[in-house]
């Protein structure tokens, strides 16, 4: 087993900080030349507002940070396969690389659904890299969704 | 010729202030039984915010109002046709009714690209209603366009 990377071990923290929280968890860090930019974790309920997925609240974050709308020169760790909102508003950021843990057959769309990235309608497509830390992403999807039933 | 309705009336509006504004002339509308909850207008560069979009601030502005993070009892009204971030937001928000005026060949998802509310993953659709207003959004944006060049 190789060690998981310094971001993805601190999007499983914001993704178990989120579960604590009472959130479906699911977490994301920014990075930038091996910095962190921003942090999100995923906060709908809490925050009343239905696009406050971590990745929305980690490219928001980045971007006020960086005070530009576009990222092209920053890379997103995310915990779960991003759904179509998170997709579109990652090739909106221009994220140069996207990393994430577990796959989402449900609500993912890089692989699942609508294959967001494939689309010809598509303007920007991050490399893409998947399946590190999803075993832990998973279990802590699968253990928050076990104690709600 | 019938009269445009008035919450197409007021996202054109919102468009129009967009354009002057030097963003892309889009604007939404969120509506409540008759009552206008929350208005938006395209705005990423000026907020740096690649989330910045009309649908996403409208719905936004409208959770944050009525304190949830679902809008079932809402509908949406775009000038233009959503991309996938703010189809699957408005998915998310669980918006009743969908209104939007011009179709978006280039970067739409609900009639174009993704076709995200036709996906099997997609866990809630709205009622989609087209064409009201289209020839006056396209313009707004066809005017906004060609100026830049």
């Amino acid at each position: 087993m190789f060690p998981l990377p310094d971001p993805m071990r601190l999007a499983l923290d914001a993704a178990r900080q989120a579960g604590q929280a009472g959130e479906v968890p699911v977490g994301a860090v920014v990075m930038r030349q091996g910095e962190v930019i921003a942090t999100g974790a995923n906060a709908p309920r809490r925050l009343h507002d239905p696009t406050a997925h971590a990745e929305i609240q980690a490219i928001r974050a980045a971007a006020a940070r960086l005070g530009r709308d576009r990222l092209e020169d920053c890379d997103l760790w995310v915990t779960l396969e991003p759904c179509a909102m998170c997709a579109g508003a990652i090739a909106h950021a221009r994220i140069a690389r996207l990393y994430y843990a577990a796959s989402d057959p449900k609500g993912g769309a890089v692989e699942h659904g609508p294959r967001f990235f494939a689309q010809p309608t598509c303007h920007h497509r991050p490399d893409i890299y998947s399946g590190m830390g999803e075993g832990e992403a998973a279990g802590l999807l699968r253990d928050f969704f076990t104690a709600r039933r």
